[in-house]
Formats: structure tokens, sequence, C-alpha cells
């Protein structure tokens, strides 16, 4: 098996993204996280551009780990000045990492247009920077950026770039699709081209994901003989983002040709990314390969029947294998073979047969005709199972709710005042809160006077909030479905409320993902 | 430049997508979207298996296309039984479209361990499907379903069943990689091998996203040979979703050499991806190729210089091609041409270096950055531009409205009671009323006060009420963003409101429908 190289940008290149930025705080989690899963290169950031990122570098002087290496990221030097007089390459020495990542022009319309100058002083920029950081003891990445248009445009160029680079000791060169506009066939040919003009130089693919294709190019660019790979951890990055090593880790590992990280930190490819998108403060795509919670959801009936015959039928991998859990949504399209195997989970003795799973059945169907829908809600139906399985006990009972809104109101923030009434064994606690609303006064209220029995709740949190309206004729009158997705951090659940109330719908999610992070702290 | 048919199965393999739930008008508006956007065929559901589906096909009887053909799918016959017998086949002519769609199996798997018949019985079953459809007049394309892991396990075999449909009267075969397992490479030599071994026939691809190649392998599919892609729009559809159309359509365009939705229409491509987000009720991701809000925004200093200089530096395609827009993420200018198309509506004199056209422009951009949108409101952007005209002025003033909720009700129904305050000519009204739930009470509420002044509002109804989270995680504070639709039964019109509360955003969507019912009536 060829061992491929993964070089994480995350911090440097998925920092470019929209709605992305990283504390330093950030980083050094992300940091922890990627070297567990065994990366084997991080760039974590551009010391001569960013003076956060210098920062970084200091800190991470006391970092010790266990796989990775940092990479400090920056550009060739000036046009028309000596590379030691670069200010930017000496921050980059001044990183303190043994490896550096820099990038030149590799298209020649960016020497004419862009940086406006001819191309021998390109090559000279690229050549006295390679050495100058060679001189100087380290490891030197080549990012040839724009290679591929570059290489469209007028090979000869882009070769003579990445030639400067070899010559002045560059020991990788990482071509780059930077404007994401090449195709699979493409890139095959031109890293085939690349490898056997530079035998003995690693070469490295870099891609951006405008077309929707920066993964699949990734993985033919190593058919074609690449063995470093550049991306980001789910994907982050500028535009459309850069290819999702997310995804990659495991396409390659599957082909069974490749090995790119420890085979035994495999089955932490999905822990990685939910630790990642909570510290960027993201959502993970539902459907995102591998990693997402929808990834081996089965839905229509003839596939979830299948799966259930033989997980391979309608699987292309178990999904266990990267961290992940097969799902049966439940829904009007599914079969109802699949609520059998969720009830099993709960409780191994019951069969197909059982008295419950006939009760369950029956429940399910009641809950539905009223609007409900399982299939976004896994722990709702938990609940639900369980609850006929007599395995549930309440945590507490709500008493009342009284809620006082309208406009205007004194404080712009909050035109809502809600009251509860709770009781926890035996003992009744009275709460009130102030929200923008009557769902966030509800919801406030009803937090406060359960952490006063229940503390943990303060580390739970709502990371997703759905309404959809389920007979849009009815207009305000309708009957509204409420989504809630939560988090502890580690754990995400999701449950489900219907009311033609949107706060009793909300209340009633509300209250379902409350109990369900009571019954698993408990369990 | 080859013709490539575009085949869209959003309605049905999309509807496939966890969280993905389309009532009868929701799918009647999505096959307007597409016919108008130039789709060839759109797959619309699966009659035999779902009642609501055939539901919808007696509804799309009365729509008039001018693109696109509606496909209904189905499966093939059921083992030992005849094709006239089988109640599905019988439901998938009953749909009255002059294309179907039939899947059966091409991977030994699935036929010795999931449907478990012999492989003779298989090839019958595929065989008299396409025959009986044929011999009933339809237009047969034949989804030959695991292709890719059938082709890979036993060549002959798959290949045999995709030689018992065409013996049937297939005349397309729609090569599916069903579990998404499938890399570009394989797909590439896979349909060359078919299109070579049925020369005579239309050949298709149709491809699933769980290792995230899904885009590529279309591509890589067409570039051997394949001249019908399936897809959905938006990529959704089951586990990781099928291969995404709004990608599809630009990257084949762009390549040059192909060509699948009329060249006027491809400016399209965005606002469709909006629309059928719109009615799907799901956000698109920020990052989506083309169409996402970020495609073309540019965060990093150099590269939106390079951008400024010359926008293929860093572009790999002008964002209007597909109807997009750039976007610098420190200073953000936008190009408002077509707003001035609807200001000229309301008043032809204004021109593009009028006053009031940079103040609308202005109003706009504030309005857009507190959450609104228009798309699907375009009421609320008349009355912007009437506001901003001075073309408008009040029919009544609200004073306040007070809304007391909460639970348990003494009436099951009423869960609120609302107070409104209005003023109409100096005249002040006030006015209760009950509802389930507070936005219903407050609707109540106002309509009773201004139908003592208005009594035309009698006829104006809502008939459509969607809400929208915009930032989930913000949970239950996020803003919300309140669509309306009404109608007085002769013109039906849409209005937005955006707030924190859901309660004040349905106010503000409510008494601008009400204000623009009022305005109509004058005129």
């Amino acid at each position: 098996m060829k061992q491929i190289e993964i070089f994480d940008s995350t911090l440097r290149d998925g920092a470019q993204g929209e709605g992305i930025s990283f504390s330093v705080q950030d980083k050094l989690a992300i940091v922890r996280s990627l070297d567990k899963l065994g990366i084997k290169y991080i760039e974590a950031g551009n010391p001569g551009s960013n003076p956060k990122d210098l920062e970084f570098f200091e800190a991470a002087k006391g970092l010790t780990l266990k796989n990775a290496s940092l990479v400090a990221f920056g550009s060739t030097r000036r046009k028309d000045i000596k590379a030691e007089d670069d200010k930017n390459l000496n921050a980059l020495l001044g990183a303190g990492t043994a490896t550096v990542a820099v990038f030149g022009k590799c298209w020649r319309l960016h020497v004419d247009e862009i940086i406006n100058t001819t191309a021998e002083e390109n090559s000279a920029m690229i050549y006295d920077t390679c050495k100058f950081l060679n001189d100087n003891g380290k490891h030197v990445i080549f990012d040839a950026e724009h290679f591929f248009d570059g290489y469209k445009d007028d090979r000869d160029f882009a070769l003579g770039a990445l030639k400067c680079a070899v010559d002045g000791g560059a020991e990788c060169l990482a071509l780059c699709d930077t404007n994401g506009a090449a195709y699979p066939d493409e890139i095959y040919s031109a890293v085939k081209d690349v490898c056997q003009s530079f035998p003995n130089v690693k070469i490295g693919i870099h891609t951006h994901n405008d077309r929707g294709m920066a993964v699949a190019n990734s993985i033919m660019a190593v058919n074609a003989g690449a063995a470093h790979v550049q991306g980001t951890y789910l994907g982050y990055g500028e535009r459309c983002g850069n290819a999702n090593l997310s995804t990659i880790i495991p396409d390659l590992t599957l082909t069974g040709k490749y090995c790119c990280i420890p085979q035994e930190m495999l089955k932490s490819v999905t822990l990685t990314a939910r630790e990642i998108g909570e510290i960027s403060n993201t959502s993970i795509k539902r459907g995102e390969p591998f990693v997402g919670i929808s990834a081996f959801a089965h839905k229509a009936g003839m596939h979830a029947d299948g799966v259930l015959k033989l997980p391979r039928s309608f699987e292309h991998v178990e999904p266990e294998t990267f961290g992940n859990t097969r799902r049966f949504l439940m829904s009007e399209i599914s079969g109802r073979g699949a609520v059998l195997e969720r009830i099993k989970k709960i409780d191994p003795t019951i069969e197909k047969n059982s008295r419950e799973t006939a009760q369950i059945l029956d429940a399910l169907k009641k809950m539905e005709q009223q609007g409900y829908q399982y299939e976004g809600a896994d722990s709702s139906l938990e609940m639900l199972i369980r609850r006929n399985l007599g395995k549930y006990k309440p945590f507490f009972e709500l008493k009342n709710y009284k809620i006082i809104s309208g406009r205007p109101c004194e404080n712009d923030e909050c035109s809502a005042t809600a009251t509860v009434k709770i009781t926890v064994n035996d003992k009744d606690q009275l709460m009130v809160a102030e929200g923008n609303g009557p769902i966030s006064a509800m919801d406030n209220a009803l937090r406060r006077a359960l952490e006063v029995f229940y503390p943990s709740l303060k580390n739970m949190h709502l990371i997703d909030y759905k309404v959809r309206v389920m007979d849009p004729k009815s207009a305000t009158a309708a009957t509204v479905r409420v989504l809630i997705t939560s988090s502890d951090g580690k754990n995400v659940w999701s449950t489900v409320g219907v009311s033609a109330d949107v706060v009793e719908a909300s209340r009633i999610a509300l209250t379902e993902s409350i109990e369900y992070h009571l019954i698993q702290s408990k369990e």
C-alpha cells in the first residue's frame, strides 16, 4: 500500500471561508484534534500577513504533537528585492516550524497582469525563496499557484516554475487548482506529466471546489502519481471551499491501494469532524459523505428492508468503519421493518411479534396522524419507544406556563415575559424569564427552572431550530412541526414537537430534547 | 455541441432525503420552476408505492409545460406474476405520463440475496416490464440499479440485464451507482464499454454522492459517451444525496462541448436553486458551487485585489453567467440593474441615475442586512418601492397589540387571547380575539379591527404561510422570516416579514399583505 501524506490547511486556507474565524485557542484545539487523528502536516497560518497567526505560532511552541508537524505558510519574496530583505520570509522563519509552504506564480497571466513583472524575475522569485528557506534549514513545500490554468495556457512556463522551485531545494511540489476550474481527466493527465518530468520529487495536489469536483480531482491526482494531498477538514475555504479531507481520507483508504492515516484512527474520522465543526461553530451538512448525520440514513422502505437483510446491498461501506452509525428514518415512504431495529437497541428481548412492537407501531401511527414525523428526530422516536416499553420516568412535570407579549415593548430585545411552574420530586419551582418573542421567553424560563434541579443542562445548547408549516392553507392557524437539534459538545440529537401553536410545538420539542439529555447523562 | 438530456429527480429520489417532504402544491411549484429552466424530464413520483404521488399526477394533468415532460417511476414487475397483473405497473400507466422510468436489478448479489429469485426470472422481470409498458404506448427509461457494483462483480450479468431492457423496448439505459461507491475512472471505463456494447441506445448516468464524487462521476460518464444525466436540483437525496444538477448543468456547459438547457436560461440556474430551496424549506449551503451565496465571495485581500484587476485571475467563470453575483466580504458592492425594472413599473419617469433609484437601492440593502429577501415576496418589494417614491399612505396605524397565552388552557383550541388598538382617520378601534397560539390570536384581532373600516378585507384570505429560521444556531432566539401568500379570489400576492419574534414577523408580513390589498382595491 502506498503511503499518501495528508496536509491539512483548515487553519490557513480554511480560515478564508465566509463565516469562519478562529481564535488562537480554537486553533490549538483543532491542531490537537488533527494530530490525534494522525494527520501528517498541519498548515496553521501565514505569519507574514496576519499578526494573530504569529501569536498562534508562539503559543504552539509549547505543544507536544504525536503525529503532526506544523507548517507556516507564505508567499515567494516580493519582486526586485533580495530574499533575505523580505520581511514576510523572515516572519516565516520566525514561526519556528521545521517545514514551510510557499506559493509562487505558475500562470503567465498572473505574472503579466497581476504582479506585473517579467518571466525571468518570477523564476528568480521562486528560486531565491526556496533557496533562502532551504539554506535556513527548512523543509520547503512549493505551492504551485494556478498550476492547472497555467499548464493549460503554457505547459513550458508552468513546468519551468516548478523547476525553479526544485533547483532552489523544494522537496514537494503541490500543484494547485486555485480557481477550482479543472476537470478530473485534465488533472489526471497534467499530474502524470509532472510526475514523469520530476521523477525524484514528491508531487502534491491542492484543489478547490468551485465546480464541485475537488474531492474527485484529488483522487485522480493520486491515481496519476501524487503522494501528498492538501485540503481542509470539512472542506472549509474561500468561495466554494477546498478539497474535503474528511471525504478524501476514507475515499483513498477504500481504494485498498492507499493509506493516509494510521489504520486504528480511521474510526475517529467522524468524531474529528464533529469536534472541528463545534470549534468552528458551523453545522456539518446532514448528507456530508462519511461523517454527516444522514450519511447512512435510510428512508425508502425498499432500501431499509435491503439493508436489514444485507447491509452492503444499499451501503457502500459499514458506517462504523469511519465512526458513523446507521439510521432508519421513519416516514411515509419507509416500511415498518426498521422500527423493530430501533426497539431492539433499547430492549433486545423484544421480537417482531411481541405485544410491545404492535403497541409501538400503533402509537407511531397515531403520532404521524397528528403530523409528527420522526425522520429528522431520532431522539423523539427513541423517547416514544421508551415510553411504550415502560423504560421512561418523567424528570419533571410542567404544571403550567404563561406568556405575556406584545408591541411596542419597553425593551426592544424583550417583547415577551414567560412564567413556568414545574415540579420535581414533589418540589414546586416557579421561574420567570424574558425573551425576544414568546418562544424564546418560554425556553429561557423552562431551562432556568430545570437547571435548579439538573445543573448538567447548562452544558446543553440548541444548535438548530426549524419550523415547518404543515397545512400552509390554514395560514396562521396551521399546524406546525418544530424540529430541534441539540448538542452537549460531544453528542448531537434531534427532537420534534407538533401543534397548531408554534410556542407549544417548540415547548414539546424542547422538553423531549431536555429529557433525552437527562436520560443519556444518567445511563 | 452535443446535446445532453437532463433528467431531474428532485421530486422522486430527492424526496428520499432526510428532512425533505413535499406537499402536492410544493411539487407543482417545483415542476413549474424546472420547466421554466428548460429541464427535459422531471421524474415526479412513484404512483405505485405512494398514494400522495398518485394525487400529484392527477393534479399535474392540468399543467401546461413548455419544455419538460413528466415521468412516473416504478419497479419492474414482482417475481412470478404477469406484468399485466402487477398493480404497481398498472398504477404507473395510470399516472398518464408519456415516459416512464423503471428500475431493475443488475447486480447478482441482489437477485440472490435480496429478491431471492433466479437469474432467468430477473431477466424476465426486466424484459416483461419494458415490453408491457412499451406495448401500452410508453417511452421507457430503464434505471439499471446497482449497475456499477454489478459490473465490477460480473460484467456479463450486468450487460445481460441491460440487453433484456433493450429487447423489451427501453429507449434509454440509465446506469446507476446506487450505493455511491464508484470512482471517476471506473465510471469512465464502464460507461465506455456499455456505449460500445449498445451503440444504438441512449446511455444515461445516475450517481449518488456517498464518496463525494457524484458530480465528477456524472461528468466522466458524459465524457465516455453518456447523453442523459439524472440528478436532483441541489443534490437532495437519500444518505449523502444524488448528483447535483445545479452544479452539473454549469459544469457540462463550461466544457464547451456539451449543451443541456437553452443558452438563454443559463442565467436562471441560481434563481431556480433559490426557488427550490425555499419551497423545500432547506437552506442552500453557502459554498454551494455556482449558486451558493459565497460561491463568488472573496475574503483574502490578495484574491480581492486580483479580482478587481482582472476577474478571471481568481474566478473560474463570471458569476453572472449562471445568475449569481460577486461579493467582496469586506466592502460589499452589489449591482441592482433588475430593481430599476420594478421601479419603472410604478413610476416610468424614474431613471437609473435618479435620486430615488439610489435611495431605493440603499433601503433594499438595509432590509437585506436585516434578513429580508424579496425573491418570494414581490408585493413587499413593491411596497418598499412605493414607500420610497412617496406613493404610499398608511391605511391604519397599529397603536399596540398585547397577547396572553399559556398552557394548560381553558379551551383546547384557544390557548391565546390578543388585543389590538388601531387608528384609522383619527378614530381608535380596540378589538379582542382568541386563537390557537399567539399568532393566530393576533391575526384574528387585527383583521376584525380593520374590517370595521375596510369591509373588503372579508374577501381576502391567506392561502400560504411559511416560516423560515434564518440562523438556526441561535435556536429559539433566531431571526425568522415569515412568507405569506394571500388571495382575494382573483389575485394572489406574497409578502414577507422578518424578526427574531415569530409573532412580530407574522404581524409585519400580514400588515403588508393587507395594505397591498387595500392599495389594489383603491386603484
